[in-house]
């Protein structure tokens, strides 16, 4: 029997007791032995819950408890939740857990101490709910040069994008909607913002470059600024505005971003619908490889969790071999380096003489055309360029009397 | 150091000792072992080979080496290849293999002898080539109850229903030019006739429900009856014609089935192209979860080949839970009673009548129209019938003087 605790009893945790609890027989027969939950750590009661007895509010009983070999920490954020495991590890337990944020901000910090004490730190269900993505990568893909990763890695911004684009609901309805529905938190930073979807590519950059991506060297756009009418000249150029988190190498450093981008209806990812998500891979042997399902809720982000689980168990000798160094920002490429082809909406008095400036400006672009344009509003894609120099061609561009009111990355997947 | 041998040098063989030799510093890296190509059974002679020193005809030469840890079979078909992997096994070799017609056949007397001598028989690549599916199924999705899984699993068909639909090209035009690419062998019949695809559904339905699933007790149907006209009306349906391979539980039976289907353009699986492949797994927690990426090739299937190796050398003490039970066919839905909704198509001189008579054998069906349909042609979808129930409806259908010429199943995915 092995015996382990749960850290944090909400969505995720309920889930993770449920399923192990649910589960238990078939668990034990792939495991070979039974996994016991022996303390559920959270500050609330749950009188009903069938293990009422086992829950805790003090962490002391799970550290100073030697029985317990696995900590379970589905509390989300950076803390405690740091604190409990950095103790977890240093006391000889095996950790497993859901947590990006932790994950992203202290990986490397928390892998090199499992290491030194011949533990396991696992974080499937970090990155995508219930994909298997982390393990996958780690494994499977591991006679491959990975050299690039796209994702839709939000569910609740994909889900508003969707709204958008099917439903022609404003931004503000779509994340009321989502909201309604239990997709977005009632404060939306996170997910709208860009951050989450931040942390994942982070999280993935970190395991295929084997450097730690900090989610502040990153460059990260949300969704707040998207409109409708950006939305539609998406449709009208071959694609949709999706949340793109993006890893790749570009002369020899990692180029990463977060940024709603224009993406080809010919890319698998412009399809996926709802509160999916789905990551594209790139490796020289195997092609393109992409995973998809949810990548959120509580059912599939748990069983991601028991899945780990269940590998620490039977990898309690010879600990998983996932790692990744410290890294600094060297080894990525400057943002202003970053080159994209771009959607630009303006508005100007004169749409002829404006795209003339745009192509003495950009370079020779594309316009696009939609039904029902405003009659001050004028769209075009520019040839690639990088952010810097596109910056510059947007001044001179507006030196025409036109404004540039939004601009979006064309996405090269 | 571990010592390996490699058993066939034709398309995969050659790509798994590339792979060794081309990324052996990131292998050892992260194995923490050099692995080192010992042996390469072959009965031809490969002079350019940078390892041509290595080769030899005769499989005693790898036997009887008790250096030689780990055996990769890339040989194909049933035999020498069952011969050579059980006697590798027997003789205390671990057995990597991406060779599905063996796993299909011999799957479970394989998992058993190895078991029995505590070695792995890994077979990552015998499914969806560098698609990562076996092993995510078997441990990542560990905590889950997988209750179907319907998949697109062979990208020769698919590449040719493909040009079908994208190009109006007959089935035998279409066939031809997979043929030239390369893409298709110059006797298709696995392919087109759909054994390939179910030895594939038979190895995922073995791991997934314990119990040996033999491919001749799976209804397999081809696409070599799948007409031009089939494809269209598909289309006016609001789908594409998919050949899949699909298990799922039915009334506490397994309901195995490959068929050419409809697919709704609502399901992930209906834009699949060319020779990609799909799968779609169904678990009570994680929901639907697709693994999308080349089925087939050269450098795919050799890299899940290469990193079963690894994942054999960090698995040496204690071998990968991977095992199934023989079967019989008692836990198989008798194939008279899976249910389908049937696309058909029928010659009569009276649509009108025939229509008419269709919902009186059938049941209330829907007629679906195409442009260009012939004078005498009638399409319709029935509702969701026991195949037996169906084919004496269609034998009465038949009685008003029309005759069906098609049937197809509706894919419930």
């Amino acid at each position: 029997m092995i015996q382990v605790a749960v850290m944090g009893h909400g969505v995720v945790g309920s889930g993770v007791t449920e399923i192990l609890l649910k589960h238990s027989e078939e668990i034990k027969k792939k495991v070979k032995e039974e996994i016991y939950i022996k303390k559920v750590l959270d500050l609330r009661d749950f009188p009903d819950s069938p293990i009422a007895d086992r829950f805790t509010k003090n962490f002391d009983d799970i550290i100073n408890d030697d029985e317990i070999k696995i900590v379970v920490e589905v509390m989300g954020g950076l803390n405690p939740a740091y604190t409990f495991v950095k103790s977890c590890l240093e006391h000889g337990k095996s950790v497993v857990t859901s947590n990006k944020e932790l994950v992203a901000a202290k990986g490397a910090e928390l892998l090199k101490i499992a290491e030194e004490n011949n533990l396991n730190f696992l974080f499937e269900a970090s990155v995508g709910g219930g994909i298997p993505i982390i393990r996958p990568l780690n494994q499977c893909l591991a006679a491959n040069d990975v050299y690039e990763i796209d994702g839709i890695l939000n569910g609740t911004t994909n889900y508003i994008l969707n709204k958008m684009i099917k439903e022609s609901q404003t931004f503000e309805d779509a994340l009321a909607r989502a909201q309604q529905k239990g997709y977005a938190e009632r404060n939306p930073a996170a997910d709208v913002e860009g951050h989450d979807a931040c942390r994942k590519i982070c999280i993935l950059a970190s395991l295929v470059f084997g450097k730690h991506f900090y989610p502040e060297s990153v460059h990260t756009e949300g969704i707040t600024n998207v409109s409708l009418t950006d939305v539609e000249y998406a449709s009208a150029w071959g694609g949709a505005v999706k949340l793109i988190g993006s890893v790749k190498v570009t002369n020899g450093k990692q180029e990463i971003i977060v940024a709603p981008m224009f993406v080809s209806n010919e890319c698998q990812l412009s399809s996926v619908d709802g509160v999916f998500n789905a990551i594209l891979v790139k490796g020289d042997s195997t092609g393109d490889v992409v995973f998809y399902g949810k990548g959120a809720g509580k059912l599939p982000t748990a069983s991601a969790v028991v899945a780990d689980v269940m590998d620490c168990v039977t990898h309690q000798s010879e600990r998983r071999n996932i790692m990744w160094e410290d890294g600094n920002d060297e080894n990525i490429l400057p943002f202003e380096e970053t080159a994209y082809s771009m959607y630009v909406l303006a508005n100007t008095d004169d749409k002829e003489s404006a795209f003339a400036a745009a192509n003495e400006a950009f370079g020779s672009c594309e316009k696009l055309e939609r039904e029902n344009a405003a009659a001050d509003e004028l769209a075009f894609i520019t040839p690639v360029l990088k952010y810097a120099d596109f910056e510059k061609a947007a001044e001179n561009f507006e030196k025409c009397g036109a404004k540039v009111v939004s601009n979006i990355r064309i996405a090269v997947i």
